[in-house]
Parts: C-alpha cells; sequence; structure tokens
C-alpha cells in the first residue's frame, strides 16, 4: 500500500504499527466499552514526523485519531466507524512531551526538580495518562480546587495543525497579552483542532507539610456544610476536598484486594480532606481544631488523620479506586456532572427511584470543585436501564444549568448531547472554528461537536 | 444623519452622546498620549441593545470602539485615524456587567457579598476601570501571584459578536469541558472580537489576616533572592510581591501629595510583600520569622510592618502611585514586559546607559510574575529619545524570550510589534480567527493585529 510505504519512509519501521496484538489494545478504550478497527497505529518521535505526517493525511484526506495513555473515558481516543479503513491511529510516544507519565514522582530526594515542585495537576489516571492527553481533555483532577485549572496553569504549548503547520505558543512566562491567547483553544479539545507536542506548566514549589483526613458524615448536607466549613477554615492550606458514599465504599472494599476500611463500621459517606502547607505545626493546629469542631457539631461522625506515607496512600487508594472497582463490578454508566453542591445528590436519589433494584447507583468525586461522578453499575449494559438514564440525566443538569461534561470531555459519548450544556450560537462558532483550522476534518472525526452542526455550511 | 436617528430610535437620547466636553475626554486616552476625533459616542444599557447597534453597525461597515473605564496603557479604547468621521466611541456603562468599579470594595462589614468574598483581581486602575475593560485587556495586577490570571478565574461571560449575536458562554461552574472553551478568546483580545457585557468570575473567600511589609534591598540581586525565599517560606500565605527601584521612589515622594517614606534613609530598592491567610498568629509568626531570616542573611537592609490599616493603604499608595507620578513628571515611554526575573534588570541598565542624562529610567512591576513595568521620563516626546529605546527594548525583550506586553496588551502602540513576542504561524492564525468572527472589521479597527496581516487574504 502505497500510504504505508510513505509512512515508513518518515518514521521508520518501528514508527508503523501493524501488529494485530498491539493494534487491539489501542483499538480498545479503558472500559471496553468503545471498539475502533484501525488497521494502522503511528508513532511519531518528534514534532517535525508529526507535521510531515499531518501534512501527508491531511492532503490525502486520511483521517487521524490522536491517542496519548488511552485512559479517557468517553470514547475519545479510540477510531470509531473506520468502515473506509481511512482512520488511522495516532499513538504520540510520551517522550515526545515536556513531561509524561506522573508516577515519576515516587521519588523523595528533595533535590531534583520533582523534589523541589509538584505538578498542579494529579489524577487516578497517573500512572498511564499523558500529560499531551490530559492538556487535550483539560482534565481536573484530584487538586484543582487549590491549583486551578489547565487553563491557568498551562503557561505554553506546541501543537501541530491539521495541514501540518507547527504552532509554537511554547512560552514559559507567567504572563503575556500580545494578542489572542491561541493555547487555550488547544486545551481541552481533544484532538480535534491539533496534535499537542510540548507542553510548558507552571509547577507550584512543593511544600513540606501535607495532611490527609478520611472522615465519615452520615448525611450529604453535611458533607456539603463541612466543605463550606472547611474553604474556611482551612482556607489557603486546603488542597482536596473529596467525596464518596456508602455504595462507592462497598464496591472498593470488594472488588480491590488489600484494601480496608479505615474507620470501625460503615456509614453514609466519607470525605478525604488534604492540606498542603510550608509548616507543619501550623497545619497540624488548624486541621485539628477544625476536626475537632465538626465532631462537636456533629457534621462529622467518626475519622482518622493518616499517620504515614503508607497509611495516606491507602486512604487514596480508597477514592481512586472507585473506578477500576466498578469496572470489575460489571458493566458501567458514567456521567461526570458540574451542579450546584446542593443539587448534587438529589440527582443521585432521583436516579436509585427510577432504577430501583435493576442497577446499582454509585456516587463519588471532586465535591469541593462541584463536580459529581455519578455511575450507574449493572450486570451488562441494556436498552432498558439506558433508556431510564437518558435524557433524564441530561436534562436534568441542563435544568440546574449544571455541565453534562464536567472534566472528562465529550468524546464520542456525548458529541451530539453538547446543546445540553451550550447554547446553539456557541457550538455554531465551535464549528466554524473547527473547519476553519481544520478543513478536511481529518483530526478526530465523530468526536466533540456533532457532525450534524459540521456538516452545514 | 440617518445613523443618528437609527441609534436614537434604540437608545433614546441619553444614550446617544455628541456633547464636545464628554466626547473630548472619551476620545483622549489615560496618558493623554493618544487622541481621537470621533463625533459620536454610544451608550447602550442592555447586551439587547448592544447586540442590536452592532447589527446596524456591521451591515453599515461603522466600526466601533469598546470602551469601559478608559484606564488602558496602550491606546486601545480610543478611536484614532477617524478622518472619514467613521468610528463610533461604544462606552459601555458600569452597570451592564455583573459588576464594575471595584472601591465597591470600601465595605468592611463581612456580612455582604463582598465583604465575605474578594475579587481575585487588584489593580492601580481600581477606581475608574471596569470588569469588562480588566476582562478585554485579560489585567494582570497586584495578586496574580496569588489568584492567577483572569484565564484561571473568569468562569463565564456574554460577549456580543460584530453581527450582533449574542454568546451565551455564562456559567457559573468551576468545571465544564463541553466543547471548546470559547470565553478566553474575549479574555485579552481587546474588543476587537466582541464586547463583553456580562462577566461571572471565580471570587475567593476573604481571609481574615493580612499583612504587608515594607523592605528595602541594596542591589537587584537581593530582591530577586529575596522573591525566591518568600515563595518557599511564606508558601502558601504569600499573595503580592512588588518592587520599586530607587527613581520610582523619588518620583513619587516629589509628585504625589502627602505622601512620605516609611523608612529613615534612601535605598536602591524597595519590596512590598503581602500576606494573607485564615489565622493571623500562624502568618505573623511566618512573616516574621521570614523578616528576620532575611535581615540576618543581609538581603534586607531595613524595613517596616505595617500596623494598621492606615499604614497598609499609604504603602500600597507609594506603589500603586507610581504611573500617576510618572503622568506628573512629563512625557513617559511606558514598557509593559515579562522577563526572566534574573535578567529583568540588566534591562534597566542598559536603558540607563543608552540615555544618558537625556531621561530618566524608572523600574517597578510585579517582580513576583516576572513583569516590569519600564519607565522612560523625559521632559517631552522627541524622536531622538524614541530612536534610542525602541526597536532597542523590544529586540531584547524577544531575544530573551520574554514577552513585550505582559499585561496592558497591544492596543495601538504595539499591535504593529506583535511578531516580536509571537510566531507567524500564530499571529496568522489570529487574523483568521478575527476575520471569521468579524469579517467587516468593524470592532477596534487598528489595534491589537497589524493592519499588513488583517489585508492579506
Ligand atoms: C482511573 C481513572 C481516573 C481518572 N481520573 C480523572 C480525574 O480525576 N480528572 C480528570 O479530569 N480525568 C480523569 N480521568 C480521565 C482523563 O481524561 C484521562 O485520564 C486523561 O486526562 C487522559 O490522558 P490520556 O493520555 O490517557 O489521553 P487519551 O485517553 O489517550 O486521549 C484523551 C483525548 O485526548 C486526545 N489526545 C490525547 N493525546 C493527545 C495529544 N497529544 N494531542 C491532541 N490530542 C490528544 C485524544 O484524541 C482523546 O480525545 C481518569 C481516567 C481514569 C481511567
Ligand atoms: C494607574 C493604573 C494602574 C494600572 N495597573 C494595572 C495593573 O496592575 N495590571 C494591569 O494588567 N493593568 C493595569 N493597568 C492597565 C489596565 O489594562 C486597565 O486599567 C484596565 O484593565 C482597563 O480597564 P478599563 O475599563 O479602563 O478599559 P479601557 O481602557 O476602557 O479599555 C481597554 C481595552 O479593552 C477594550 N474594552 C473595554 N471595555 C470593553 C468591553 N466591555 N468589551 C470589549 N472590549 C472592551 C477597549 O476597546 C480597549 O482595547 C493600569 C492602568 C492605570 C491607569
Amino acid at each position: 500500500m502505497d500510504d504505508i510505504s510513505y509512512f515508513k519512509k518518515i518514521l521508520g519501521e518501528r514508527g508503523v504499527v501493524q501488529d494485530e496484538e498491539k493494534l487491539d489494545d489501542a483499538n480498545t478504550d479503558w472500559m471496553r466499552k468503545y471498539k475502533g478497527s484501525s488497521k494502522l497505529m503511528l508513532q511519531p518521535r518528534t514534532t517535525e514526523e508529526v507535521s510531515q505526517i499531518l501534512k501527508y493525511c491531511n492532503s490525502r484526506c486520511l483521517a487521524v485519531v490522536p491517542q496519548g495513555g488511552n485512559t479517557g473515558l468517553v470514547g475519545g481516543s479510540v477510531p470509531v466507524f473506520d468502515e473506509l479503513g481511512w482512520i488511522y491511529l495516532f499513538h504520540i510516544p510520551k517522550f515526545l512531551h515536556f513531561m509524561c507519565i506522573f508516577s515519576i514522582f515516587g521519588c523523595h530526594c528533595r533535590i531534583c526538580f520533582w523534589c523541589r515542585f509538584i505538578m498542579p495537576l494529579d489524577l487516578g489516571a497517573k500512572g498511564s495518562c499523558q500529560i499531551g492527553g490530559n492538556v487535550s481533555t483539560n482534565a481536573g483532577g484530584l487538586r484543582l480546587i487549590r491549583y486551578g485549572s489547565l487553563h491557568g496553569s498551562v503557561l505554553g504549548l506546541e501543537a501541530v495543525l491539521a495541514n501540518g503547520t507547527v504552532l509554537d505558543m511554547l512560552a514559559s512566562l507567567r504572563k503575556d497579552n500580545t494578542g489572542y491567547d491561541l493555547k487555550h483553544l488547544f486545551i481541552g479539545s481533544e484532538g480535534s483542532l491539533g496534535i499537542v507536542t510540548k507542553v510548558s506548566i507552571l509547577t507550584p514549589p512543593k511544600l513540606s507539610s501535607v495532611n490527609l483526613a478520611f472522615l465519615a458524615c452520615e448525611d450529604y448536607a453535611s458533607c456539603q456544610k463541612l466543605l463550606l466549613e472547611a474553604k474556611r477554615k482551612l482556607g489557603e492550606i486546603l488542597s482536596a476536598f473529596e467525596f464518596l458514599d456508602v455504595n462507592a465504599m462497598n464496591l472498593v472494599l470488594k472488588h480491590l484486594d488489600g484494601l480496608r476500611d479505615p474507620l470501625s463500621s460503615m456509614h453514609n459517606f466519607y470525605v478525604l480532606i488534604e492540606t498542603t502547607g510550608s509548616m507543619e505545626s501550623h497545619d497540624k493546629e488548624k486541621l485539628e481544631a477544625f476536626l475537632l469542631q465538626s465532631m462537636d457539631s456533629g457534621l462529622v461522625t467518626d475519622g482518622v488523620l493518616a499517620q504515614d506515607i503508607n497509611q495516606t496512600s491507602s486512604f487514596w487508594h480508597i477514592r481512586e479506586g472507585v473506578p477500576e472497582a466498578l469496572m470489575k463490578a460489571g458493566a458501567v454508566y458514567k456521567y461526570d456532572l458540574s451542579l450546584p453542591p446542593e443539587k448534587m445528590y438529589e440527582l443521585v436519589e432521583e436516579m436509585r427511584t427510577r432504577l430501583g433494584s435493576a442497577a446499582n447507583v454509585v456516587a463519588y468525586g471532586h465535591l469541593g470543585d462541584g463536580n459529581l461522578h455519578l455511575n450507574i453499575s449493572a450486570p451488562q449494559y441494556t436498552d432498558s436501564i439506558l433508556s431510564k438514564i437518558e435524557p433524564f440525566v441530561y436534562e436534568w443538569t441542563s435544568k440546574h444549568r449544571g455541565s453534562i461534561s464536567a472534566e472528562h470531555g465529550l468524546g464520542l459519548m456525548k458529541a451530539d448531547k453538547i446543546h445540553y450544556s451550550k447554547s446553539p450560537e456557541s457550538v455554531q462558532l465551535m464549528a466554524e472554528i473547527k473547519k476553519l483550522i481544520d478543513p478536511n476534518r481529518i483530526l478526530n472525526p465523530y468526536k466533540v461537536l456533532p457532525s450534524s452542526v459540521l456538516s452545514q455550511s
């Protein structure tokens, strides 16, 4: 085949993957819910190679699906509807980025760069996801409450457009107001406007004192009040405020090996509160006063402070393990919603009423950011369950002016649901920008925007 | 005139200003350096009015210059080159925005909204500037080091496009990844892509303990080391790190009434360090330990901690008064640069060598963000002085990969200088986006982008 010889000329033999097993892996998403059938995976190793390949694909109208760590949760990174065999998987190797797999942070020497600074982003997928994927999904994660979104902390990036143009927006300055800040178009556009090849990111200094509390609340109202109190009393040292409900806790305890409940009895809700600061004695004093008061007032009914690094990591494992436990439990319908915190759990309860015993409704997420992960776990995917969930969940979210995708993006799963969160005028302008930057629509087809809007002229 | 009757029909008599004195004011920029000659100022009061007027102007190819508080420093808010009389000033009244003049914060009751939360943005122009202008210039200000840029803290906005389309992007959610995040196009585009009519912004809780130190350093290297130490030792409570040199201090003391030097003798550099936290005793302990150590090590040679609200405001007045003092001193060439902090003051010294006794080179700014305000004060504007400054200052900045506009924007002053900070490919894409969104180029002509790029097809 002609295309393949061209790719081999540019990338060498090892940059052109046709091995069935590898392709099968790459064609399957993390949830094993979306399945592509691309016959070819390309692995460029430099920006120049990305540019040459894209230019070629663009001139031949060959579509390309960028893939990083393939941990996305909305089917964005797999090639779908490839009946014609014209979608190529485009695997961006990690070393192309400024930095890549997060768990490089294992080291604690306090001398090297990674020990004096931290990534402002941390998430459950850190072992596999890549910074290019994180930027392209505008990933939120566990510490957004403290360090803000990637729109604030990405200082610059390099992206390659569909026609091969390399866009160097790679400043590492804190401030730069010279013209439109184009990098934001690529943050969160899920590979549909360009391929992110380099990222420069603001890394806050690593502070010496980190504390983690694992707490129990009896009702959702208490979790919410606890959040307000934590923002007020812990103020500048608060670095994470996560929650899970008892259904999530039960799943984790059942499906993940070696995890045990840090508390002696079961509770309706669990909250993880992390503080990060520069002076241990001050932080301990603040946190202990806050906990004492929360116990006294009855907001918190039980709780424990992590005493060492092992306890810290096992508490985090409970929260971060929920997605994996859900995967092990069977089929799972995943919804990632922004909602006013006071409304959030109402939706969960309504969903339970709708589904009855047909499914297990599980709730957890980044409560501090108003971000609920609503998961519906069932023995298998069925139309009858799906029809009870959708469009109800989207309509409900839209009615309360929430977002139908807080942090995972739209991908394939929600491309045609965009109207629930965005006005027609906004969607129209997005489509015009897509057509301006990628007129042949070779980048990640069928994702992010509904095909109907793109095909209007 | 036909246009005027149409405008009066939409806006009523008082929305169409033809009074000479008012027009003269609005035609003149804050620095009294740029002078427009628009014969008409429109004052719409609702989004609907903005939309109707723009639609009309677009259909007739009448240009429009959005103006907020008119405190911008790059000639962006005044109508220039209006030989044809087709540029209309478009004054956006403050009450159109979510909130407007900042000094509303005068109140300290701790009950109302403004006393429990703060604006993440604070700047010397707070008495006059408007939130729409701040967003359109992506203003940085005094607390960016703590609360980040407006790209991080603006949660949503409403903008009206040239053709009158109202773009509702007014979410108030912390997280929303549904499609491209279009609001970022309007943050910092200086009125050239749309008129910002509403803003929703993340307001951090007001913390109870605020401290301010006014310190002296003998050389620039010490200021820089002090910054590193402050980031490390004050960590999460650091909320401002500003500097001015002795030339700036002298100007302030000479030209501003009622200000006196808080220290007993003159020094080469002055640094203001502010901390904001939730517990007074902790913050004081951290700050005092930090100051003691900085004195011991010789980084700081003199200093004083503000003892009450009057001292706090008079210390701030010194730093915030520099632009006003410069205005009173005569002509001033203003440059607002991002540079690697270790290079920053080298430029100031080179500039002094170049200019000799012809001008007074004054330096101050947001050192904590790597943002230098380089000001050259002279009895009057002359070509001979200008030729010694430009293009040297831009070339120097570009060579060190800095930004020729850290926070003020490009406006008229630097529209054709954009290439010093942005790659040709980026400028090209900006021009394409401008042409897509405002094809008749009615919004703020001659600003932000060089006309040469826009006229290419
Ligand atoms: C266990 C688990 C926990 C998670 N926790 C969180 C969380 O807390 N917060 C959160 O926000 N998300 C979370 N996620 C989802 C999250 O979006 C992804 O994990 C991550 O950001 C994607 O990175 P990736 O490299 O795996 O990208 P992929 O899955 O490979 O791709 C994701 C999208 O980005 C595009 N893309 C990838 N690389 C590039 C590139 N270089 N240039 C252009 N486009 C590209 C793809 O086409 C696709 O549309 C979680 C996922 C898992 C499995
Ligand atoms: C004493 C002083 C101190 C300052 N300190 C700082 C500082 O610390 N940090 C900083 O970043 N800046 C600073 N500035 C400059 C700063 O850019 C402006 O003060 C402020 O952000 C502009 O607001 P404004 O309402 O006055 O806008 P204007 O001056 O009226 O307009 C500025 C630009 O925005 C456009 N514009 C205005 N309103 C709208 C709207 N509603 N929709 C679309 N476009 C609009 C105008 O066309 C123009 O291009 C300072 C200025 C002064 C005079």
